[in-house]
């Protein structure tokens, strides 16, 4: 697993196993790596449901409910989208806790006004939606793991 | 990413891209490994949709429409489900190949019948579905990261 992420995959464990609560994920920019993240430590099944990958817009309407109108206004890549997005799958999986991530990993897919390293990530919970906003600079791999990351220290500090 | 896979992704992204075809995958016991590896080169979106990662029954057959009885009588980690969630995530995202993987990562989770390594990885296309048997030795991690290298490798065999 990649350094660093151990710690906090077992600390949301912990806390969400002594909640009683599950997690499901949404994923669009990093295509599944936080579902992979938060299945790496043993008992996993206890606190993780599953997820959806959303890469497509078609997947983030038909599968997590977002508003075929705010992808068209805010676009995929949005604060909106990803709260709907946290909010969706939270709903889809009837679980406590929605999680979800959506940026532009790239090299390709920067606008004029959204750079490449741009990522919204969001966590739904039962009472509350928070959504963060990054840059981040690496590369397509190194920005898919900058937002896994932060999508996991999101969850951490909100359970 | 993981040694080795890079060409096996790229060649499974031109074969793909040549014929026309999107990729949905409907991950179990890889947890969502084999999307973020499909998601790791750039134009990754021209070729895959996207995924549910079925971690527990519920999703399987709600999200997936995997049969009950199925889950019950063959179980989850069996070729009968292993095939039925390939041609659900198929059907689900409306695409040419669905991937699926279900196994037993470990280190819980064996059965009398079942031991811990043991997977199953199928491929859907428009024509057939195939389904392939492993029981693989190593650790959890290991065991995901060859689950996730038998799905990609049947999926380039295949397309």
């Amino acid at each position: 697993m990649i350094d660093g992420l151990v710690a906090i995959v077992q600390q949301s464990g912990t806390v969400l196993q002594a909640r009683g609560w599950m997690v499901a994920t949404a994923e669009s920019c990093t295509g599944g790596l936080v579902g992979h993240l938060l299945t790496e430590l043993p008992g996993s099944s206890s606190y993780y449901q599953g997820g959806v990958i959303a890469y497509s817009n078609e997947a983030k309407r038909d599968l997590l409910g977002v508003p075929q109108e705010m992808l068209q206004t805010s676009g995929a890549v949005s604060e909106a989208t990803a709260r709907a997005m946290a909010e969706g799958v939270r709903a889809r999986f009837d679980c406590a806790v929605g999680l979800s991530t959506t940026g532009i990993a790239g090299p390709g897919g920067a606008t004029d006004t959204k750079p490449v390293g741009l990522v919204f990530v969001a966590v739904a919970t039962p009472t509350l939606t928070i959504c963060q906003r990054f840059v981040f600079d690496g590369d397509r791999a190194a920005n898919k793991q900058e937002s896994a990351l932060a999508a996991l220290r999101l969850l951490l500090e909100t359970v």
